[in-house]
């Protein structure tokens, strides 16, 4: 399993994504599901996946060979981010259609991706492309979206977030998600990619692998766990009336 | 969707279940999850159910009307909490089978029970039934179980929930188990029933239903939040190096 997480701020982009995989009981691996393109002044995408790995590796593949071919699929002479989604779609889709009927008696071919970055001259977008192709855009009111096993992680990012959170606590704020998601689930495992895109910032991006030693993510995670653990404590009873 | 949790403490047992079911899109009900059998001095059986409503509650009405008749699933004459989790396997099986070819058209007939309790002279007792009537029951390392819509509410029980917690802190947790699924998904609606069984009371226990404008429920809510938030604003940001 997976969990990848997209956050869209008022201030830019943070991006989670863990690092296990597992295809059947006895193969476990460590891959990272974040691919960033930023050899382009004008543009940063970065793609977040999860699903059939032979499927997603393979469409981040297609796509990183069609880099500066001027291809219909070609990310670099894409005008929009929206026009990166479907370029993304597109290829998720035709790369489903020629596995599915090899792969379905082993297990579903699907995936999906969240797709984020900006173009200049554009607004920095978050979408999450469905297995189908199709895809949904982050807003204001849905600031985040998430793939893989999103569901341990969610309450706290609706706790805490929101547009107008800044970057460095919707940093955080993943970071405890993630946490979250480790700790409930054993198939979504360290390291954790983080990146951090201050809007307007094009190229130029902060990104922290995160492994299970490290040591902010320690002290975040003992610090969350002692201080939860206070205010539980602190929290009253129920009282049964009689 | 539905959100059922049973917690096995050393002291007791703690039960909670939220009120929402819905059948399509244009049917949202309230029914309680949570059937309790507590006539008899000798024990106290509880019921928790999720899945297909139809079948739930046809299980319930058959294990109710069978209630001192002496036959094979009387709860009533059952020996064991043991054999009472079977009887409650072996119904819904039952049940499953006689209306599957009917219903599966329309949507699954699948249902899931958490069966808890204690008759004299044994222990109390916690299991969770699958739709396939299998059961397991819930140990010293796994002192809780869950059925519906299980996952946005584990991450706050699985750091708070042993077997030596005390039963009023379980059920503490049990609120806030719910409260974070209320938060995260629609289909997990208050009222929500609260049981709390003190090892060795047999037919004797507290049971409270809680309305979303319960003054301990909201106070509770409230209190865990602005907790939370104080505690993520308190935590150290990530430094990014350089």
């Amino acid at each position: 399993m997976t969990y990848c997480l997209g956050i869209l701020l008022k201030d830019g982009l943070v991006l989670a994504a863990d690092s296990r995989t597992n295809a059947g009981v006895d193969q476990i691996a460590l891959v990272s599901k974040l691919n960033i393109f930023d050899s382009q002044k004008d543009r940063l995408i970065c793609l977040m996946s999860a699903g059939n790995l032979a499927t997603t590796q393979s469409v981040a593949a297609l796509l990183d060979q069609a880099l500066g071919t001027g291809e219909p699929n070609d990310m670099y002479a894409a005008d929009t981010m929206f026009d990166i989604a479907r370029i993304v779609g597109d290829t998720l889709r035709a790369e489903i259609a020629r596995e599915a009927k090899y792969v379905e008696p082993f297990g579903s071919p699907d995936g999906s991706f969240i797709v984020a970055g900006q173009i200049e001259g554009g607004q920095h977008r978050l979408f999450q492309i469905y297995s189908a192709g199709n895809f949904i855009e982050a807003t204001r009111d849905t600031p985040f979206l998430q793939i893989g096993e999103t569901k341990y992680g969610k309450p706290i990012l609706d706790r805490i977030i929101n547009q107008d959170v800044d970057l460095d606590s919707a940093c955080k704020c993943a970071i405890l998600s993630m946490d979250a998601t480790i700790r409930s689930n054993l198939s979504v495992a360290p390291p954790i990619h983080l990146l951090r895109y201050k809007s307007g910032n094009l190229s130029t991006y902060n990104h922290r692998r995160i492994a299970d030693d490290d040591a902010y993510f320690l002290s975040i995670r003992k610090a969350y766990a002692q201080g939860l653990r206070r205010l539980f404590n602190r929290l009253p009873n129920p009282d049964w009336g009689k």
